[in-house]
């Protein structure tokens, strides 16, 4: 019925889960203590301070959400609107489309932001959408996995906030791999997830509140529609109080314990110059075999690169024999992307000057025998 | 900041997490391929599978939802509940508690079927709910984690059926430790979690859904409140079609796939008959220490057993005892039984023979010591 675990030794450059530290893969081995346990919480505190210091927030809530980064993203919409709430949400990719999708299924009234795929959203478009309608949120991603764009927050965090509206980011690409902000750009709300630059597996989305948005929630009229993902009852479990509310994933705790250690050894400075540097050295191999990036000019995000698949290539077979041959991993195109671009990532651990150098030497080979 | 990992070994006898065979935290620390790695499909596939024969099902949906089992409490109820539909949620403790709430949060309108805490709900309560009003779906908890008793579900599932209605049933702390026959008892929905009797850590939530129930999911006329958990989006990545919903937790899905294959090596008669023989065997330990046991009788779950506290004795004092200095993890009451119940697990991994023995043996030197 099923064999032994065996897998392939894979070289991860897509769009995530990255490469995960040996000392990562140890810690996840670490036997169960349980969620109780004296030695949990104070690995749950000091998880949350390191948490706290890579988003570089000295918000009290500060957590890892029990669930992928799509579930830390329910849990702030979730969380912050009340059915019939107007939402303003930036729809760029992919990420920004689930988003316009989830908050709808809360009950939120969705005034898109539109910008093509491919291009960052405008401080104006944001400004006109303040003007014509009153947003009790604004929510925006700011590493779009599907397209590679960086999107800059300060302006547009600023016309939110001296709107009076409460400011959403998605940082589940973005963290760990480049500055993250929160206090300073005033973020009230921001998510991410373990798999990307933190480097960390998949199954679990570290969150940050602000207080204005804490007390957003704790105004509701209506109860949170989702019990698992309510964080007026999981703050209870993650502060002094300890009241049980779900049994957190220990293990993966230990994991994402261990993850943001290494940041912290590293430090931030030094890791985002090394995502930088290594997106930069990623850009000349590319373009030394005439591949040429994808998204906006200016706004790209060093850790997950949008390249155009060169014309006359077969998209699935080249990936198919960079995995097979070489047991690389990259990213085809999402949705209206798929066969028009590759998506390289380069996350954390997987951001590695050699990864660069043996990707561009099977991708060399390979488009030579596709041609 | 932070220290290095460093946790004692706990024995780990509460209501969950159970210990992990040391092979599933092997399993653990295998390297991450992607999530839509031929190799990880074909793992997927095999967990599958496994999790067809622990539930013993045919349904083609049966599946690790991507968090705890709360996680897959609220994937049932928010698929199958529109808002305005009866639900009927049978209460008898905490987690019949915790489904009437997230039942109300999905829009349900609840009928609550009661009985004291610890002990079972009568056939003919359900049969009175079905006489009084029309459930869409009929909700019960099979063993109540937070009163140790097990619920006999043939005679309400007949009554479910001839209703017309959908049975749900909660297996959190049974599969893996008793019968789960899913579809001997045409149970429609039903879901569980990894760190109980299926002694892998905690973090993902097996749930299987019979075709009625997925008829209902397909034939809704609104979409489901929670995006995360839309299982009309999450079957099309656990199927032929792999279509991206969210990254999954790959490791635990590693671990969840080693501690499936330990117990079908095992054989389920087999380890159904570990768990009551060690539940015997805990009674008779207890009884010598003048413990008696708290749930109805004959209705005992053996794989959480709720013992009363002996008169005089501080229930803190000595769990914590336990623990400082025997490394034995014990349960208190939840709610209304907080300081009156122990709550005593002998699930998959840690119901072993030796742990009785260690207990037992710890639990006479400090209760010899509190009087």
């Amino acid at each position: 019925m099923s064999r032994r675990l065996d897998v392939p030794e894979r070289i991860l450059l897509g769009p995530g889960p990255s490469n995960v530290d040996p000392r990562v893969l140890k810690a996840m081995s670490t036997p169960l203590v349980g969620h109780l346990d004296p030695k949990f919480l104070e690995i749950m505190d000091e998880t949350m301070e390191l948490l706290r210091f890579v988003f570089q927030t000295k918000n009290r809530l500060t957590i890892p959400i029990s669930g992928t980064g799509s579930a830390g993203m329910e849990t702030c919409l979730v969380n912050l609107i009340e059915p019939g709430d107007e939402v303003a949400v930036c729809v760029n990719g992919l990420f920004g489309e689930r988003m316009a999708d989830m908050a709808s299924r809360c009950g939120g009234i969705v005034r898109r932001v539109e910008a093509e795929w491919g291009r960052i959203i405008e401080p104006r478009q944001v400004e006109e959408v303040l003007q014509s309608a009153s947003p009790k949120l604004v929510a925006i991603v700011h590493a779009e996995t599907s397209t590679g764009v960086l999107q800059p927050l300060k302006e547009i965090s600023k016309l939110v906030h001296d709107s009076g509206a409460l400011f959403l980011v998605d940082a589940v690409t973005s963290l760990g791999g480049c500055e993250v902000k929160v206090d300073e750009l005033k973020i009230d709300a921001c998510y991410s997830a373990t798999q990307k630059c933190l480097s960390c597996p998949p199954g679990l989305s570290p969150v940050t509140v602000s207080e204005k948005a804490m007390d957003a929630i704790r105004g509701r009229k209506s109860k949170v529609r989702s019990w698992y993902l309510d964080l007026s009852l999981i703050e209870k479990y993650w502060s002094k109080d300890r009241v049980y509310h779900h049994t957190a994933p220990i293990s993966m705790v230990y994991a994402l314990h261990e993850s943001l250690r290494i940041i912290a050894e590293e430090g931030l400075k030094k890791r985002f110059e090394r995502h930088e540097s290594n997106a930069e050295f990623l850009a000349e191999s590319m373009a030394s075999l005439g591949i040429k990036f994808w998204a906006q000019e200016g706004y790209r995000a060093p850790m997950i690169n949008a390249v155009s698949i060169p014309e006359g290539i077969e998209d699935t077979r080249v990936r198919r024999l960079l995995l097979s041959e070489h047991n690389i991993e990259i990213g085809g195109g999402l949705g209206e992307l798929a066969g028009k671009i590759w998506r390289i990532g380069l996350m954390g651990y997987s951001s590695q000057r050699k990864n660069v150098v043996l990707l561009s030497r099977a991708l060399k080979e390979i488009l030579r025998r596709a041609k």
